[in-house]
């Protein structure tokens, strides 16, 4: 832990310290597996770990920038994959003792793209069973340790928790995360990190388990805005030929039901105080009317279920379910009882909700709104029941920008609350393959607001 | 009846005679109105006939075409409409009792793009109730009589049952089937027509019944493929930027499953003097491999049944059953109990068939089998039960090109037998989005083998 953390002022930064000979790919991936050896123990962020392929993949990118040849500014960037993610060489649990590896089939285009842009994969990150999931525990597999509490175990928020725990405790440069209904912002908000769900159908998923086909999404987890754009843009190009638009005159709008229902003192507080700072850099916030927000429990579990069941098969869930966690085999098992006439109707109204939703940005540029209502819960709090339904609230302001069809990212602003809070998110929503827009609105923002603090791990790190 | 059938030589050669002064849109929309006059009361191939606003429109037409406004070879065209598709101003059945067309919305692009082109609307055709049937019977609203034996009354095909016996009965130029199974091509079959199943996505759908948006296609049933190829060509564009096909090296495919079983000895008979007639034409014959068509009872139904109860609603379904043609409700039931996985997997293999179908077509150009196994029945043998079974096979070889999601087309042989016959016919199937070349080869197979006899109505005339 003599290495201060290499990702600190960003991947840009890094960049170019290395370019510069301040610091090898090699010491970078060193740092985080040094890291991982010390943390992970405790954090139980990883699922899978490998040391010796990661470091002789750092080795061979400081060989090749010292033969002349840059790979670009994601060259020798230690990250982590969530375990529904096939990576070649490595095991793919999707978070179950149940083997379903199959379904996933081999390494997809996103994995073999970061790794032609250089990036060091150090191992897969621990994720709810089949990401379905938004607390982050897993009865099966173990539950990820927040980083922000070390005497109470509180929950990681899910899917993506392992990603999310990775990167929040500075074990890698950023990690891979998949978004069906909240899976990247909800661990991003309770982490304290940028998280960001691109537009559907933009980053490709072959490879990846595919929880719901008409709603799954893939991205990053990463330190801060400017991080994630540098991905987007580096691995990705969108349609977005917009403007860059700026804070100035951006019309903002709050949806006016559902998303400020039954919020945490903390979470209103910096909702609040986010919410000023965009006004005084000249942003216009209106309140929009989104009814049909209402129709979320009647739409999404049957589209999610069904689609799962279907992927996994009736005699195969059956058979698997024992083994299963408790909670993910009940909600998966409400695609046994969907019927085609119900499952048909769900993915009908997601469609006309993503006309309705399209409609309604003509009024604005985007939809801001608290990623969670909630700062992460303790543990035992869902398992003992005393807080099991309030944590049903977790996935309920993510899932609405799936339902919708939007891109959507989570920014931390606990740093905005008056005392020291636990972390949570700012949510920025816009319309379908708006991503480069959506970040930039939100790089400008956190120039505005800072990226945030860090976890202390010191008692762990010694 | 003193007029000459102004179609019978093409459409092309009709536009030339209005233009030559031979005769007016007036005068051929009054021979179609005379005819359905005369026709219609025995072969009720109408639900609705617009007499007044026909005549009007041809009218107009006239006065536009002496102002110097040319619309093109669609001007004054006297067109008949499938029922299950709206027309402003007239009536939509549905081919149901039970009332429905608040399903459909508004007339559509098809239709307006049609009226923009200058075509006659004269009404609107006798479908199958929700075009869920490939017999043709209606036990609802009644069954059109195929006009190839006035002594019998033979079943006309479906479920674009009015549409081709509108057409095969001179009533009109050409006439808007839908097709999600076969519901132009078997029909065309029975009816001694040209059939053209477009390509799903390629001609909108937007105000038609929406039986299986999954499946659904729309097109014409014709005199000719000379006909069709002049209705696709001037009304859409395809994608299709493939060199014009001679026969002469055209790689046609003959499937070894399925297609070519339990066929009536006419239609094989024809079938081969067609198959001879490409082989001196220089096409070159193969049988290709294609097992997955054994799966068509183990994936159609569910995708279509589902979609329809989703549509209808299981509650208006239930309600409505009692007042339904009881074969279409028997069928459409399938939908009440068809779970959300099995639609789901059956969704999800009709997409992998497409996969497979596109490989096949790397050894040859089209593929080619009957389009029907038979001959047009009595009505009497399906409705004693004696033929009810094998009136289950009307539909095998269409709907496989459905399943495979391909662009094919039907055309008459039955004046290839050695021995007058009914009808029967040609089914050519290609890749998706290669109407213009389907339609190309149509056109050249049929100068080889003549567009075949009309019925003799001559009883029924005078």
């Amino acid at each position: 832990m003599t290495l201060k953390d290499p990702f600190s002022d960003g991947i840009a930064a890094f960049t170019s310290e290395v370019r510069n000979g301040a610091l090898t790919f090699e010491q970078a991936t060193q740092h985080c597996l040094k890291r991982i050896d010390r943390l992970n123990p405790r954090l139980q962020a990883f699922e899978h770990i490998d040391h010796k392929n990661a470091l002789a993949t750092a080795a061979a990118m400081d060989q090749l920038l010292a033969a002349g040849c840059d790979l670009g500014p994601l060259m020798g960037i230690p990250i982590a994959v969530k375990d529904i993610i096939t990576v070649e060489g490595m095991p793919v649990t999707n978070g179950s003792l149940h083997p379903t590896s199959h379904i996933n089939g081999d390494e997809g285009s996103l994995i073999k793209n970061l790794r032609r842009a250089g990036c060091v994969i150090l191992g897969k990150t621990k994720t709810v069973e089949f990401a379905l999931g938004a607390t982050g525990v897993n009865e099966a597999r173990g539950t990820p340790w927040n980083p922000w509490d070390l005497e109470e175990h509180r929950i990681p928020g899910g899917s993506s928790s392992g990603s999310a725990v990775a990167t929040a405790a500075g074990m890698c440069a950023f990690a891979l995360g998949t978004d069906t209904g909240g899976s990247i912002r909800i661990p991003a908000s309770y982490n304290g990190l940028f998280g960001h769900k691109t537009s559907m159908g933009l980053w490709p998923t072959d490879g990846v388990f595919p929880l719901s086909p008409t709603l799954d999404s893939i991205g990053p987890l990463c330190r801060s805005a400017a991080d994630a754009m540098l991905i987007h843009q580096h691995l990705f190009k969108d349609n977005d030929e917009s403007a860059a638009l700026s804070l100035c005159g951006l019309r903002l709008g709050k949806p006016a039901q559902v998303f400020f229902d039954e919020l945490d003192e903390e979470v209103q507080q910096c909702f609040y105080a986010v919410e000023k700072r965009l006004l005084e850099a000249g942003a216009v916030v209106t309140e929009i009317e989104l009814p049909e927000s209402e129709e979320r429990n009647a739409v999404f579990p049957y589209i999610v279920g069904s689609e799962l069941i279907a992927t996994l098969g009736v005699d195969a869930f059956n058979h698997a379910k024992s083994k299963m966690d408790s909670v993910t085999a009940q909600r998966a098992a409400v695609g046994l009882t969907t019927t085609a006439e119900k499952y048909i109707r769900s993915v009908r109204r997601h469609r006309q909700l993503q006309t309705v939703a399209a409609q309604k940005f003509s009024q604005c540029d985007a939809w801001i709104a608290p990623t969670v209502p909630m700062l992460p819960m303790a543990l035992k709090e869902i398992e003992d029941g005393s807080l099991a339904d309030r944590a049903l609230l977790s996935s309920r302001n993510t899932q609405l920008a799936n339902l919708y069809g939007l891109c959507a990212v989570s920014m931390p602003m606990q740093h905005m609350a008056a005392e020291p809070s636990l972390p949570c998110g700012f949510q920025i929503m816009m319309p379908l393959n708006q991503d480069t827009c959506l970040l930039q609105i939100s790089v400008e923002l956190q120039k505005i607001l800072g990226i945030g603090p860090q976890p202390d791990l010191s008692s762990l790190e010694t």
